[in-house]
């Protein structure tokens, strides 16, 4: 398989991770008939049901409980990659293997959790077991400004180098909160750059973030962003300004879909993302919380909005 | 041995596990002349020791305790394993061995330790002790909602991931509890739901759960159960629903028998269980609390009622 | 050397234990002409000076700051074993090598720590330590009810676990303390009960308690024991429910004398051991902080009392 | 390459050091067409974002927000090092290989991290990073006062004895901060040579504190400075006084730049600096928040104001 | 070399040390042409500026600062050891190779660490820094009667392990302190006796502690002294008693100097250590606090105090 120019530009960007990483990042990267090395990701997530339960996850299209289901939705849908906790892969991987890159989800929450100003999550699977699922890459979710915040960074640091040396692609979820944000802090913008910049700093290939909203968290961030008038008017602008935080866009991030939404709000939200410069989205309920058939249309629409912009960058 | 239908179906949802776990399945799946091949489980514990003292756990039928007792009893009545922590293994493990599948109890927790709203258990076994026991399986139970539920769940992966690797099954005992979990939500459908999935995400190969009741714990989750209208009126509709959490059926769940009953009570709850396509039960106090005799006809009731449904599901 | 018949019955409750754990249990089993395959353990524990410091200890009898004066005492009195911690050893082992079974205490508490509702102690030796020492076992202390009990449990499981790996028996001093236990609790019956229990069931090859008093203190076990009309009357009729609470008598029990008493009041206890079918005593203050001649005399009259009742049980 | 005089006096110091990390000392130290061999060094380091967030660090100089920017910045200043975090280094670690030597960040501290006087930082990276990308050094933050402060130390010193070990140099930043020092405190003159001196004890090789006040935080300290009449009116003379504490000289201590400043400032603390003995700066705002062309122009202006007082010492 | 009748009899009390742990103990007492053979010690430790910076330990005599002034001010002595932190070793090591026994101090606290009734120290330095610098030994302080006490011992007792497995010596600072002892009794007679029988109960080779004054702590303490008419009138008598409490003498035991005091103070507490049988002292600030010739002077008088008593024990 040939890399398109697109991809070989990002994996430049790269050039200081092994040759294991390249590969499953070239993977991820080139997967998907129109996706594939457009530079453009688009990944499905199951990991809701360990946050949120079974019947709040899945009993609005009783067919997604079975694990098999996502498998086959993410290869019909011929996504970038399908992320997913350890059971859920081990259901799956034998009788899947080699249809689709897979991402492990090594740690997750659970909201019977008691409440704390320290979230945190658990880790729940290792290194060997994204290798034994022959999986192309694992994820996990820090929580910057948690009074965990620093343990989990710890944490995610040491799996991620063993990760890597392993041969596989690291990709972090950034989300801030804890006592050290404020909710209305948690989607602002100077603190999604933030995390951005943070997932980055702990060598992060793939960066997960939510769409950034106007609001400043932080007074020296808002002084800065009004000296040098930044613009952040339009999601797009955000998007720009996350990807910059990116190191200059020379790290992929890719966008969460979050709680369902309308088509008109989701689909608007993909073109920010695409006119902002960002790599692509990762959607979970808003495409397993609808029939197969439903999800299977919502997924190509976005395939195509985002390759309308397939110019190299 | 030949595998009959039935296990090799249960088997090819394991496919991911390797040759030495899905054989201890089977292992376990096929032993006793009734039950064996029927896909269905009764499963004897000993741990109530443990958590209540030998005197409330033995003191009414004081044959019991000798550890030699429960061995002779599990092994005479045909179940398909026998649980304990590891002094009761060790106890029996030579005089018995090769006779039943053995699982060993891993973590256990003392009604003497001082109360808290981050319940836990202690860790009193190793893999290797599993190993040199000639189990079948290890044990552990998890709190979710407790304050200690993160590192409960960290603990149980890391040492079911160990567990796998050296070809032993893996039991996973989910009982909600702690501060963020109600009393009366410890047995709620959606909490019990939440708890069998959570056990199939972090890779158990057989769940144990308590019966579920009608309440619902968590409003999110009532909201959801009431919108799409979700049977739960009798325990088999309930018992079906907790199937459909463990991964739509794939995943083995077996139910526990509580405190003492009444034979009518118990065998009300077996039909429910078998009815709602549940795998079988585990059932300690209401064995072993009986005397020698009388255990081994109710539970030769108790395999019978569950084979009496012996269809190909 | 060949093993009495008596010695032969006990080790075969250990059947599950590796020749080098048994071979040990034999070695203590053994010692002393007259003690020697009676199934009967005289053993002289000096660990007070940790938990006291040293004048409360051995001021009484000035000897007694010298570590090699307890190896003689213990061997002229022909005892079963001599525990003591690391220093203790390590000052005699060299010169008293091969003469009797040592036991090295490997944790301990000061008297000087912080007050504490969650009662722990200092591992203070290795595995490793015993082994290079020439030990035959290896004691650690459990504080069962304290805050820190799970942690400790956890320590010894490990810590014993390398012991039997290694060929060393496992002595397991069970004293349940701290918050969820009241200080009359301590020594009540179900406690101490519930002490032994909880000591073989993670291992323990013997197990040292306290003689219990007649009190009841949890309120399940005393309908319990009302109930089931259990004879607790007599000392006698208490050390016999504790050997039951050990797995119906097979594991090895024996209890310790506590502070400074009486001829007659260490005589009526030791006669009530035997009755109960205790395996005998460990016995330290009431020993060294008499004169030498008087401790030998006290040593021989307790062998005699316990080789009274040698018959095959 | 020959070493010059300054250099091997320098390295004498570092005697007990194995040659690996000597050499290392050597490549940093003979590093820049001026510097180089003078004994003085100049070092970039880029973490602010990590503490502060991309935009309050960047936004001023967009370019910035580009890692490989700062390669470029450093190697055509020829300063003496780069120092970063680890996913700014994997960014132009490749491209920039053999350009200029590079010190690893270890760990850094977040400013939404929820306040406290235990602060603390996350460990990012570890010595097979440093390895794999090439690095001359690896280094850390401390913060003695903290509540944190001894977990700090022994965690710097674990990873200093394994960066050795393996012939990496090892930085320490030393800032003292937490409940034991008053913010004032924290450039005193007592605790700046107190945190020098810490550095130095611990193995640093390298020594980063912060340019010393006139203030006196402990009183047992002023009594000291008052009574032994110690010269501590100029900056000059309070570095003089922190390389003292630095072994009397025998420690290489280089001096932070700090928030922004003007040119006259900073130029004045460059000369104190350099008169007062010490062997450096290390400037990160006052370098990359200037235009590239003006930072070059600035950093060119210290390395003459740095080699004006090349003489052998 | 041929060790005098005195050392051979000290070591016999080692006896089940390794012939390492036994060589280096022998290097230390025949250390130095008055000292080496008489069983006497006398050691240099600068370990100060740790404790409480580097000014108020070294401005008194500014020379001190530099790490070469000790050793050579030790050797020039003909001390028997000289004992530091991990960075005043390393900046002589390669300098003094030989030339005179180290002890490598490997924890220390801090005097702007906050302050705690949990009291504890940082661990600084490995085994293997010794090794690698030619150390005689190792030393460790421990704060028994502190909170953190049992991490204390338990860190220094696996850390003691690791260096005797290595073939060096074991020097335990036991330093009664934290909320489990009053600030008067930290220096009692009955806490400084316990603080040595605990440090020889964990396998010190070499004990220190301070001069033991006639206060006595604990209230079942004074009851022994008083019932058993324990002499304690004069410092000897109670150095005697501390010989005892540190298996009647079978262990080395030194005495600290404390603070700065005048050398009539000093020289009385020497002769009481003698006339005690104590082995000698270890005495910092009131060394390197004097000029260079007045802390040879005085050094010399000392040691020919002690060799005063050169007679056999």
């Amino acid at each position: 398989m040939k890399l398109t120019p697109i991809v070989e530009n990002i994996l430049s960007h790269y050039a200081s991770e092994n040759p294991g990483v390249r590969a499953k990042l070239a993977q991820i990267l080139m997967q998907g008939k129109k996706l594939g090395g457009t530079g453009k990701l688009l990944i499905l997530p199951v990991d809701q049901g360990f946050e949120h339960g079974p019947a709040r996850s899945f009993a609005q299209n009783a067919d997604a409980y079975d694990p098999l289901y996502h498998y086959k939705l993410a290869i019909e849908a011929d996504l970038s990659a399908y992320a997913a906790p350890l059971g859920m892969l081990e259901a799956g991987a034998e009788k899947f293997a080699g249809c689709i890159p897979t991402i492990l989800k090594m740690n997750s929450s659970l909201s019977i959790a008691p409440s704390s100003d320290e979230p945190n999550q658990a880790i729940t699977a290792s290194i060997k077991d994204a290798l034994r699922l022959g999986c192309a890459a694992v994820g996990f979710t820090i929580y910057p400004g948690s009074g965990s915040g620093y343990d989990m960074i710890e944490e995610v640091s040491e799996l991620a180098r063993e990760a890597k040396a392993h041969g596989l692609a690291v990709v972090v979820w950034s989300y801030p909160r804890g006592a050290g944000v404020s909710k209305n802090g948690e989607t602002s913008l100077d603190i999604i750059a933030y995390a951005a910049h943070i997932a980055a700093l702990i060598g992060a290939n793939i960066i997960k973030v939510k769409p950034p909203g106007q609001h400043i968290e932080q007074k020296a961030a808002a002084d800065v962003y009004d000296k040098y008038c930044i613009n952040i008017s339009t999601l797009a602008d955000r998007i720009s300004h996350i990807m910059q935080a990116a190191f200059s866009g020379k790290r992929i991030v890719i966008f969460s879909g979050g709680a369902g939404k309308s088509d008109a709000d989701l689909l608007h939200e993909i073109r920010a993302i695409r006119d902002g410069g960002g790599n692509g989205s990762i959607i979970g309920r808003n495409t397993f919380q609808r029939s197969y058939n439903d999800a299977i249309k919502m997924l190509e629409t976005i395939i195509n909005e985002y390759i309308n912009e397939n110019i190299l960058r």
